[in-house]
């Protein structure tokens, strides 16, 4: 994560993980999720805070989720449904979980399937915010598998190529692959310039948005630097940001994106339907099913190590590849608790406090 | 395409399909390549040049293809061999084949596992080019399927973010899938900036390189524009250029490309081997395995509607996706004739006129 979306130094308060994950599992508990699912929820928001993704942490998350089960937008019993099945792929209906509940458990179903027979892929309906893909596509890199996610939801925010406006949302993709020795290969993107959260992350900490990251409510590219606009008032740009410098590449990967995640689910397209919560997609490939596992995690490790010993370029220290930074943080934040924002601490403080849950988060 | 890689008007000569068909398939057996596989072959690139590909149709592929089989780096009577198998899944030896030979086929047997079991895919080594991996993917939407394509080759060509040395090749990566009645959605793009063989187009048609599409030898993106340099004298960048514009983004699927490509097929990493032909992975989706079949297509309909019903920005005619601009000069020029440059069509008359082929393409 570029420095500007990083808590500022003065705001932050460290929390040990163990703490914030207990007293997160709590919350959800409270909410009447049952203790399977707080479980899950709690794993990929922890996931996400210690290895330095705070916008899709419980800082950003959790707050929302506790409003959407009060309000009953979210289903805090459901019963996961099997709508189609081959011995590869699955279709799922969440029955209105959180995504973080029922994508660990969509994300096992394509393991299984994939030990068994080479790939497994389950897309599911129905559910709530999946906070990020990265979580899902580690699963199946901890299985010695390499792992694929995606998600489509939020449709009508970005603007496409030569358009004036919005279409698709940030549609994020992500994969992920083990090394013998090198931390696993981790990308997880959204096909955006820049993730909505991170704008959100902006106005909080005060930090500016570079020059064609977003674009105007009439859809041009916005080619200075500026503070974060309020909410709905302005658009997201494709990767690339400009078609010279390649916004059809990041327009399609969305389009990828939406056309398995919505298309397989049946759910129709994001942007004709405006539904806020798009389909996601989970999928494993086997590795052994195509080569030899050892010699691949081996090859990782020659690939990875090969990347790093790059020499950097003029002003920057290291060449790093996806997942590197990120297994740093979480190693570090194990160690020395995860920089919340002191006003995330207040808010778990003052929930608590209301909820009758104990709350030793300092 | 941008309009500065297309053959200027002067220098065009229009060539009807048929004609650079039979000639082409007739240089291939030349080249010692049987009728299948010739006919394969001249598939590829006669769709690439249709849909107005130039960079991976004859115009740039065929004399060089000529020259390897004449040097025997190409095998013009190879036997693939299925290294291993299960019932989704395939690792092949091309056995030094032309990639546009063995790739219909391998994406054959992709299709025909996913329509067993619900998904397939082919990973192949030890091949010749490929010429982009569009062709592939339209296999699969053609069979009603989603296809998927990569090829990585050519490594050490691109600067990874923050990084002074290039890692990476080009490595496109292609997605196709059906609609009801539109075009279908054909995304196939390189993981740079801009693909190597635009610069040769550049060269070629004279039009410069934009600001941030390529790095000196040392790695320092050229921001200005500048005249496409000579072979060597330069690097190419990932999509978004710059890490500030996402170019993490843009190796980090350049990455995906590489682990799946080279890692599935055991080659091991192309950055660490240097070898100038990577692997390939044909896969295919079988949409009825996941969702109804006609409902997908129609939604498919619904979403590219959609897309190119968006009122253009300000300076822009209109708004569309990934295969409709191709799919319409496809139209075009199987009625007009394919506009190659005049040292093409020169190219194959002298060619022909030593081999005793007989050449009617004007």
């Amino acid at each position: 994560m570029l420095e500007r979306f990083k808590v500022p130094e003065k705001d932050r308060v460290y929390v040990q993980e163990e703490k914030m994950r207990h007293v997160t599992e709590e919350i959800f508990k409270h909410s009447g999720v049952q203790s399977e699912g707080a479980r899950a929820s709690t794993d990929v928001l922890m996931m996400n805070d210690l290895r330095g993704n705070e916008s899709h942490g419980v800082s950003n998350g959790l707050r929302r989720y506790v409003a959407e089960y009060g309000e009953g937008t979210l289903n805090a019993r459901p019963n996961f449904k099997i709508e189609r099945e081959t011995s590869t792929t699955a279709l799922v209906d969440g029955d209105g979980a959180l995504g973080t509940e029922v994508g660990p458990w969509a994300m096992e179903m394509a393991i299984e399937k994939a030990s068994k027979h080479g790939m497994g892929a389950v897309s599911v309906h129905s559910t709530g915010h999946l906070a990020g893909c990265g979580y899902y596509a580690m699963q199946a890199a901890e299985a010695d598998m390499v792992g694929h996610c995606m998600t489509a939801g939020g449709a009508l925010q970005t603007i496409p190529t030569w358009g004036s406006k919005p279409v698709m949302g940030t549609n994020p993709i992500a994969y992920a692959a083990p090394a013998a020795t090198m931390p696993p290969f981790l990308f997880d993107v959204a096909t955006t310039q820049v993730a909505n959260n991170k704008i959100g992350l902006s106005r909080r900490t005060g930090s500016t948005i570079l020059p064609g990251w977003i674009a105007t409510k009439d859809g041009e590219p916005i080619l200075e630097e500026v503070p974060a606009p309020p909410v709905g008032e302005y658009h997201l740009l494709h990767i690339g940001g400009t078609r010279e410098n390649g916004s059809h590449k990041g327009f399609g990967f969305a389009m990828m994106n939406e056309i398995i995640c919505n298309g397989f689910t049946g759910l129709g397209p994001g942007p004709v339907t405006g539904s806020r919560h798009g389909g996601h997609f989970f999928m494993a490939y086997q590795i052994e099913a195509f080569t030899d596992l050892a010699k691949f995690k081996q090859d990782m490790d020659d690939l990875l190590k090969f990347i790093v010993a790059v020499p950097p370029s003029k002003g920057f220290n290291r060449v790093v590849y996806a997942g590197l930074l990120e297994a740093e943080e979480e190693a570090k934040r194990r160690k020395e608790g995860i920089p919340y924002h002191r006003e995330v601490v207040e808010w778990f403080e003052s929930y608590c406090a209301e909820a009758g849950i104990d709350c030793d988060l300092r």
